[in-house]
């Protein structure tokens, strides 16, 4: 699955989960966790794609589409991502910024 | 100003525009302008912030944060703006999606 493209999204209102993070340098299990999660979300309900992108400096954004914000905390709670979420917090991520919002409207070129 | 890091919010609500895209290989007077739209958009009623990053195949995310939805109409209308918009669609992107969202909550590390 690549997430580094674009999410396929159905018309508005559905949810989106903004993640922007600043990572540390070392990998230390990162990639294969965040495969892992990548596998993982795609069979959570309600979750309707993610898109994601790291630039050279470190600083990267990942947004994830869902139906419903009971789905979004459904995934939140999920075990094995609320562990993957402390090893993030402590290993992985410098920083980070969580933003839950509601899409209300969007347009795309070429299709609309 | 650099966008390729952390935007300083205020507490929700506001909202966030989430812009994707797929860039083409050529420059094509991109920087520039990517350069001008940043310091006009710093000057915009409404703007709050911007967050981005852009990886190795040409796949970004852009997020902009605005305090109303009449404030991101209205940067959308701008002349320059609609310029670069145009310029954008032909030349520098060979697609893209825009979503419109409200932010209803936020969290990050190391801020709680």
């Amino acid at each position: 699955m690549g997430i580094e493209s674009f999410a396929k999204t159905p018309n508005p209102p559905y949810y989106a989960v903004i993640f922007t993070s600043a990572r540390t340098p070392a990998d230390n299990g990162y990639e294969d966790m965040a495969y892992r999660m990548i596998e993982l979300v795609s069979r959570q309900p309600g979750f309707l794609g993610v898109e994601s992108s790291r630039g050279h400096n470190g600083f990267g954004i990942t947004v994830s589409y869902w139906a419903s914000l009971e789905d979004i905390e459904a995934w939140k709670a999920h075990a094995e991502h609320m562990v993957a979420q402390e090893y993030g917090k402590k290993h992985w991520y410098e920083r980070y910024e969580v933003r839950v919002a509601s899409v209300e409207r969007a347009y795309s070129k070429p299709c609309g």
